[in-house]
């Protein structure tokens, strides 16, 4: 059992590199929120630019302090409930620093028994380009 | 120890669905190749597309055999010097089934003490306004 848990452990690194460098290639802007603290726990310079600001600066923050959403709406369960939704998971939101309307596309799942979102963000002026170009 | 690696199997399990999703999620056309044995170990939707199959049926194939590059080139080669290279490391390759020509973005990186390329594929055409929808 130890063998087989210290093979499983060289085999699960390997998938963290992966991780690291399938964020760092990707041009897609991606963060991933844990929904019981809200906080960002990973995202790439992309995902950084659209919301203007660094990867280390974002990484831990408060991903709803970065978005607004209609006029009292609670940002994250807006995107939870865009989440949980069937099909086309995405909704609307700002970047508020950077005042960007955003397309956000939302998935949510569980990883070690926490709730997780991942989420793509595209400039909302760019999302029809953008889904124009894969077609 | 043995502690101590359960919680890092729990962790990078964790790690394991969190890379799935992100393929998942990606529009951008993904592909990670093992270098030893030129095989595809995982790709995206986007990448079955732009390579004119499914995931299931490319998953482990020969990448070299999906590609064509110019005359005389061995594809591999071609990636891994491209993955080496600083700076942009793009390169132009035609996806066989589909005939499609390729701009190739790459990353070459060890995971497991394996070298390990990782694809990010745009059609050429395209290139040029993908990148604009970025800026």
């Amino acid at each position: 059992a130890q063998l087989a848990l210290e093979r499983d452990y060289e085999l699960n690194r390997d998938i963290a590199t992966r991780m690291r460098v399938l964020l760092d290639i990707s041009r897609d802007a991606i963060a991933f929120v844990a929904l019981n603290t809200g906080r960002i726990t990973d995202l790439n310079g992309s995902a950084a630019q659209i919301l203007g600001g660094s990867v280390e600066d974002l990484k831990g923050a408060a991903f709803a302090d970065e978005l607004t959403g209609g006029a009292g709406t609670d940002v994250l369960d807006q995107l939870a409930r865009a989440g949980r939704s069937d099909g086309a998971a995405r909704t609307e939101l700002t970047a508020r620093r950077t005042r960007t309307p955003l397309m956000v596309g939302v998935t949510l799942f569980r990883a070690a028994g926490e709730r997780m979102l991942v989420c793509r963000m595209d400039r909302a002026d760019h999302a029809a380009a953008g889904t124009q170009a894969l077609n």
